[in-house]
């Protein structure tokens, strides 16, 4: 940490300043510039709270020059995290993982036959809302407990693992007992309660980057679970607010890169919800494997113009099964595959 | 509703969405222009949900003329709400009322002398952190339950009645019982599972705008409250996400004329994090006033230079007592008073 | 200038950093911490380019203590610069000037009637525009030449002093002509070559910050202007784009009292743009005051209906004058007069 | 366009709206909800200037309904524009165009044999500025008619076309006169007397996206260009303002996607200023064409350390070479070739 002194500061300010930080325990190591004071502060393990230093007069700004994060980060562990959320499943690989299904479980016959049919076009793993976080109360929720009793019929069918999404603490024990991976929205990100709370039951989880979240921000949620104990995490990009309204979110595929520099967690990239529209869907999802995303999580719906959530990014079965070619073709450019699901007897193979 | 089809778009396509329309219950109007159809979408009450629609082919895009809220809408309740606290502490009424005190509860000599000290100066309502959401997990998180019982104790003392923030549903049970209105965080503004719980439990809340919620998610998720039968709601603007690192947020003051035209809520200003910065908290301070905010959120501390969070932004009690003259005069000028705290029997006497 | 070296960065990458800070004329004084080791760069003005120290290997990245601007530092100037665009009428004393007019001016008629009313009124400036920078190609681009003959003839009727706005180099030698102070509109706060060339006039340039720009940017942008040896600049916020559909722009007063702190410049604010609703205008006037600002710049038209341009955010004429009093109200509460227009008598009079 | 009305609007305010369009020269089409009116505006081509109608009484808001540009629309030209900046090389068809070199021309032996080694390598365009905007005054600002003269002399080596910046209209004509295609930069993009003086030149121009400029305003500042006289514009993503100081900037894809069906001119992407880091180039340079680019723009330096701009994001020869083989075996994926430099014998061959 670096504590930058305003030119005006007297000798008597600077003095405070270094007292402060002996005692919370750090040494200071005063720089004099032509202009200013900076004054370094080292033994200390990069979580200082800044507050009490940035209060002080004569303190023009405080300077972290390491993260606050520390657990998630790739200077402290240089191979990227293995998360295997099935036997033969895993995210952080070789293998890039597809997760595909449909905005939200409506039906027995509707989860069954799009699982079916993303499993035979090349998807590994299975989405599908059971519960919905909507910005408005009125629109469709989700089916709750059935929905994920469906999903569950869905995998003996099909083989494929489950990720799906908790809201609550309550939400997240039933995806424990009943999914693979417990999926944490953008809106939920900084609930700092529920990342607590699910880190205790052992899943995997995949995060998702808040909609105003920073990479510094996400890193930290995830920090959240791994501090008490659970490393199995997932990032997931899914787009940010811009000032363009010519998409729904702005989609950050650098974040891709940015994330595999600076942490040693798996990051997949969530098209459907990062551009909103299905023909910007297919260009993108091509883009994030293009980009090193360690897996894709798409939006595919038997008839998009019958769902009862977000039917306008969701993909056709046909688009879907097209995309999957792309995707394997580019996937092989730089030297990766596509992972099979569990059990399909071809794991790891594109 | 309006339904743009494409320019393209073709008259077995129009019947489509035209039919869709209907089978959903609505009446279809078609307005051919010299480009393009638009086809009006009457007999709803501003809550369909346009996915199936965005799906079709054909459509460009779908334009919500109504909001999807409804019961926090100023048009279908002209009358400002007033939202009770505690008997004869109101806010949306003529008086503004200003919330004081430290960013988090960190002792009880500190609570009780800041509230003591925000009182003499005019504050009516007491602010102080005991769950306290912090990016990183390594930050001081609160006192938790012992944080509430000393801002219990600060009320004996003082009459000041308290708002403090849930984090989860067995906070806001706590905070049901020892204080009197329940703040809802930024972080936590789409976390409708707290949303719903909160509601339930019969308390005024103040919900802080989320750092990247447009004016039209506030309201929806105020909306969440409402719809679940609760409507002492005050809203709080204290800055959104940009692209400036000059200040930690943008302080986005347009809000308060922008909710007042749109809802019946009222609806406060936090300058603390609003700005981040003691210097800028004092003019920004000002200027909600002048913008016709119903209160202000302000944080205080005997000692910032102490403080074991966010003591950059927290003003000297020398400076809170300058500042509320300041407050004062500009509420004056609008025709408006400052809210004496319940029991210092000058209830509304600026 | 700080360099922050990758925690896994060897001692002869550190030695490399060195010698090319060395190399450039600096001193190099490593700090060395437990995680990682900072090198600071002393000896510099601050106006080191640093690209050549961020594409070294083993740099993590390059921390600018010291700001790339100067001249318009208040650390280097303490004290406010005082602009003066007509005899007695000054931007940066305790007097706030009021500048209004139309968005564009249309006709004598039209810029004369609105002249008389807003000096009536207490305004002290005139605006108008006589080359508008629009979006579309096809939107009204603005009288021109005729224009400026307009506006000198409505000070010839009423005394006040003109600013307007310059498109390029041909237009603001005609303003430096006819008129008493150049704008350079958001659009143009980037356009170097004009930058210049206005500098070289000799005229006041108020100059308004950009639609991304952050206050280091607008800073910057004033900078070129005063290294080309003209001090008379005055600074205007003006809203900057933000994800909310629910404004035009968001208005971001916190920038002035950020400007006060950083730059001796004064700041103005525009409600009008930073708003683009009427109904706003009123309260984000009285808050920009509230807030510090150093002047107004606030759109008023006789016939808003009929306007050219811009007519939603215009006041009639009677709401331009009952926001003058609270504007004279507010102001006095901070110690602060209104200024009125050269040759009335009262200057400095609020 | 569609004016929306307010609920308490009166029939008075509505048939005033109605008269003031058909005083326009439209009709106007009432289509009366069970919340409010809506009225429909056609006969009209797009370009109705709406701030008359914004600002009557019991208007809510008005919705274009038909964009603003109508020459760069596609639904006005369903064929994609080809773009040709030299004998046999084209932006817009097949084949993707690589445009590469030193972000500033800095003496001919540099960009010899920059121009020289991305030849090799298969670029089939040379970039370099020789007016460079840059936001201080104290940034190297290129060597100006020098710097055109040793790119015209690079040219003439390895037979590259050049592309380079103009900041003003003396700068465009000796663009005109010694290069190939006039780049606009983002801080010009609005900048319309440029943008008007540069159509005039009759040579093609290169349009970069401004930092905060949505799809729509890129389009219609391309519009302008259009509207000229001069259609061969290719337009150019280079990143946007954020708030994650995570990037230099947000380098926003799917603006490739959405300009394709938007606008039928071709888009390239420049992933070096769009990411400001010479590790994210290359998988964003990946990306960009999987997402279906029309080229690319990349910063290539012999000796990125001693680069007088921008060196962090400049790539070492070798860099881009190896990047050359990923970008054709991702173009051939998609079904599209590389573009290879006039004169190379191998044009169209990826």
């Amino acid at each position: 940490m670096l504590v930058v002194m305003r030119q005006d500061a007297t000798e008597q300010q600077l003095r405070e300043v270094m007292n402060v930080i002996e005692a919370l325990g750090y040494e200071a190591k005063p720089v004099p510039g032509s202009q200013r004071t900076v004054v370094g502060v080292t033994g200390n393990d990069g979580r200082v709270d800044s507050s009490r230093l940035e209060a002080l007069s004569g303190v023009l700004h405080v300077i972290h020059v390491t993260p606050a994060y520390s657990l998630v980060s790739r200077e402290r562990r240089p191979d990227t995290t293995v998360v295997t959320i099935a036997p033969g499943l895993q995210f952080g690989g070789a293998a890039v993982v597809v997760i595909a299904g449909p905005c939200s479980v409506e039906s027995e016959e509707q989860i069954v036959s799009t699982a079916r049919a993303v499993s035979a076009a090349g998807a590994s793993c299975l989405r599908g809302g059971a519960f919905k976080p909507r910005s408005s109360p009125y629109s469709f929720q989700g089916l709750g407990k059935r929905g994920l009793e469906l999903l569950a019929l869905a995998r003996r069918e099909t083989g494929l693992p489950i990720i799906t999404e908790a809201m609550d603490e309550a939400g997240a024990e039933l995806i424990a007992e009943l999914g693979d991976c417990i999926q944490i929205g953008a809106r939920n990100m900084q609930n700092y309660s529920l990342l607590k709370a699910v880190a205790r039951l052992g899943k995997p989880v995949l995060l998702k980057r808040g909609m105003a979240a920073t990479i510094n921000d996400l890193l930290l949620s995830a920090e959240y679970i791994l501090a008490a104990g659970n490393d199995q995490v997932i990032l997931c990009e899914r787009g940010v607010r811009s000032f363009d309204p010519a998409s729904r979110t702005m989609f950050d595929l650098t974040a891709i890169p940015a994330v595999h520099s600076l942490s040693h967690l798996p990051i997949v990239a969530d098209p459907s919800h990062g551009t909103g529209q299905r023909d910007r869907v297919i260009p993108m999802s091509r883009a994030a494997i293009a980009a090193g995303a360690d897996g894709l999580m798409v939006e595919v719906h038997p008839h998009p113009e019958n769902a009862r959530s977000d039917g306008a990014q969701a993909l056709y079965l046909e688009q879907f099964a097209a995309l999957m070619h792309e995707v394997r073709a580019i996937a092989a450019v730089i030297g990766r595959t596509v992972a099979r699901a569990p059990g399909t007897g071809e794991a790891g193979i594109g």
